[in-house]
């Protein structure tokens, strides 16, 4: 494991370079959040002695033994200098939380090289600038400049978070916070002039406490590079990448937001990544659903999905979703066996249909749910299976979400829900996520959930298929 | 106008069959939502006198005066009979919520034919059966089978929906709630054994206070019939239709949920669908998404796009999917003049990006929002602004959804907002909608809106240069 880097995940001291002790500053806020984590914290203000009731110090050399993380919110001027002081320090990481460098203009783009100098052969790393530092919930350790009683943090979990903006994370944060996803860690990759997401997928992909990664970038520091660690990576855990900028307008924005030049064509970066196992997706709320679905750990052995839904018109849409390739993700609708079909029939009503979508209609109870979960799991032909989970049906109670929940685990197959519960919504989506049952508000973000497990399977087949070969 | 379907929409007077004092009866909850509406209500049960204070009458014809409408809520073998009363009595219509006929195999099937025949060459017209019934907030009328401390109500307003499926109606009910869309009326289809969309397109075609028709269906009673209702009505008014089925699978699971035949091959539907005006829509979200875009009745004169965020990140998301033909809805990036550029660097911060997308960072305020959106909507290069509204950036308050309301009313172009605001999101979306800006939890929303928008603007200016052309 890389040492370096280490330091960011899970530090014993961290010191905030321009702490305030106003607190109407950011420098004071971020304090607030540090003196909750598992580690020693020094402000550093050359104008305080104490900030907070923690003694504060001139400069980072004044402080006493190691400094594992430096998180600096001074201006971009002065910023530079204390950078300088972390290296001589010997500070393992620096977050350089200010904007004002490279992503503004000609002076920026030179104090950020000055910054990226001062680091360059020391022992220091550099993340950021221009970035929103990094959240571990398990640690305790918090950089975001939002409070929390504006974006709620989610709880300690598997899944890790490398975004090359600001705004996308912190849209991560909110939906894994309200779906109830656990994280490892969020880390703003900001303007990259150090640390890159080479070194983050490097250090997450030999992480014991990470189980999913989940990027958003615009512009690869070396995309070849990325494709090998990605690979390697893939082998052990599933990958999740919204690249933007994939369309000439796209990357030109990208470009003009990021400072740094996306040149690859999308086509070549399509290709590149399926090979290597990363699952792409488009946008801040496909990605957080496609981390969701992969980090639960399961993948599809095959393409033949069954729908369950008691409401009719539900179980349409979604039969049209899964098997269009044009408008859907194209897969196939599972041949129910004999057998299944033998065995819906004792337990669903009379005219209910045994065909795939079963229907279950407004005559569903909890049982009936239970006993069609109960065969289905087992049915053979049966790769998948989508559930529409509905608690408006009246004989149906919220007894279903734990039913769900024990036949998920029972399950040789992955079963992924689409629920629907008026006001409760949210509620019910949160106790599936707990139970290890991706769920989503919407009958397409559940298709495309069930689209993601198959390409993870696809991509671990296709490797196993290989070291088969290998003598 | 229609004035034999005038009764499911204004009835002076509805009749409840299978009125029941049992609290647990569904036949007792709908008449406790019946008595808060603006007509006379007459529960009919010959085992009762009076229920929840009501004079209750032992049959139809008992009733003094006459019944505009009639729900019927009683098992499928005797709601037959209560059909053929309706019918003696003249009831103008008849709404049958019981399931129990076609879509449960053919002794349900016979019984169907019964009721039809019942009302066939009179002056009664039959609603289902199978039939949630229907919702009109601005009469009080309400016949759903769930209680709305389960399933909030939206108020009054101009979208009228028309759905073959309960279950995607109850979906729009609550999402337009959610979103505070105003509702004309929600009419469940059932199983169409009279009353059809094709009658309902007409009705509410020349209904003054629909504004835009959603239509969700699984099958079409006269396909040729409702291109050319579409068609005409679509001139005045916006159309959207889910027409669900689109697949073999999907067909014939619809098939097996209406008991209708969905013959028509879907490439044939798209195309007949887009020549008479009708907006497409995929899903029971996406349904609603884009009714809200069309009822605020703006259209694109033209596909090219201003973007403007605060966070780089989401412009170049939009910027994707907005450009991109593959996955995105192929619009342009308008060009902005040189006049707008000067406005523009005037009034962001020197190092912000003047191009498409306008780039505001995290130093945005409200005032800057303000004038961006003030130069923009006087672009002549530009027919439509995807806005990302943060609320998250510190200097940006909750003001900037008046200024955008505000510049929205002044624009000469639609402005379609995607909306991050944590848990206020909901409260901002709302405030939008009420203020007639299309707003949008996620940037793919907002894009598939401006898409709507610009479908609808592309046929009226067919029809317009049509019309030049006929002397």
């Amino acid at each position: 494991m890389d040492e370096e880097l280490g330091a960011l995940f899970n530090p014993r001291s961290v010191a905030l370079i321009g702490a305030s002790a106003n607190p109407g500053k950011l420098g004071h806020m971020i304090l607030r959040s540090l003196r909750q984590g598992k580690f020693k914290v020094y402000p550093v203000n050359p104008r305080e002695t104490s900030i907070l009731g923690l003694q504060c110090y001139p400069s980072v050399s004044a402080v006493p033994g190691t400094v594992d993380l430096a998180v600096v919110s001074l201006p971009s001027e002065t910023s530079v200098t204390a950078v300088r002081e972390c290296v001589e320090k010997g500070v393992r990481i620096v977050a350089l939380t200010t904007s004002g460098f490279r992503e503004s203009g000609p002076g920026g783009a030179a104090l950020e090289e000055q910054a990226r100098r001062s680091v360059s052969s020391s022992g220091t790393r550099l993340l950021g600038p221009n970035t929103m530092g990094v959240l571990v919930p398990g640690m305790g350790l918090d950089t975001l400049s939002i409070p929390s009683d504006r974006l709620e943090r989610p709880g300690p979990g598997g899944v890790a978070v490398v975004s090359q903006s600001g705004a996308v994370a912190v849209s991560f944060v909110e939906k894994a916070s309200a779906a109830g996803l656990g994280i490892r860690a969020v880390v703003g990759l900001g303007n990259k002039a150090d640390i890159d997401e080479n070194d983050l997928i490097k250090y997450l992909g030999a992480d014991a406490g990470t189980t999913c990664i989940a990027m958003y970038l615009e512009s690869f520091s070396d995309g070849q590079e990325f494709v090998r660690l990605a690979r390697s990576v893939a082998q052990d855990k599933p990958l999740v990448l919204v690249k933007s900028g994939r369309t000439a307008r796209g990357a030109a924005a990208a470009e003009s937001h990021t400072g740094t030049i996306s040149s690859s064509s999308d086509r070549l970066v399509e290709g590149a990544l399926r090979q290597s196992g990363v699952v792409r997706a488009y946008d801040e709320q496909d990605m957080v659903d496609t981390a969701r679905a992969l980090a639960s750990g399961a993948h599809l052995r095959g393409d033949r999905i069954c729908v369950v839904a008691s409401a009719g018109g539900f179980g349409v849409i979604a039969t049209d979703y899964i098997s269009s390739r044009e408008r859907g993700v194209g897969l196939r609708m599972a041949a129910l066996s004999e057998r299944t079909g033998t065995e819906l029939r004792a337990v669903i009503p009379s005219f209910s249909s045994v065909s795939n979508p079963v229907d279950l209609t407004l005559a569903v109870t909890d049982r009936m749910y239970d006993d069609v979960l109960g065969t289905l799991i087992k049915d053979s032909g049966t790769d998948g299976i989508f559930m529409s989970l509905e608690l408006q049906p009246p004989n149906v109670t919220k007894e279903l979400v734990d039913i769900t929940i024990r036949r998920s685990r029972e399950s040789r197959v992955p079963i992924v829900v689409s629920a629907f519960a008026g006001d409760r919504t949210r509620e019910v989506i949160r106790a599936l996520e707990q139970g290890g049952v991706p769920a989503y508000p919407t009958i397409w973000q559940a298709v495309r959930a069930l689209q993601a497990l198959a390409e993870r399977g696809a991509f671990l087949d296709r490797m196993k298929k290989r070291r088969g070969k290998t003598p």
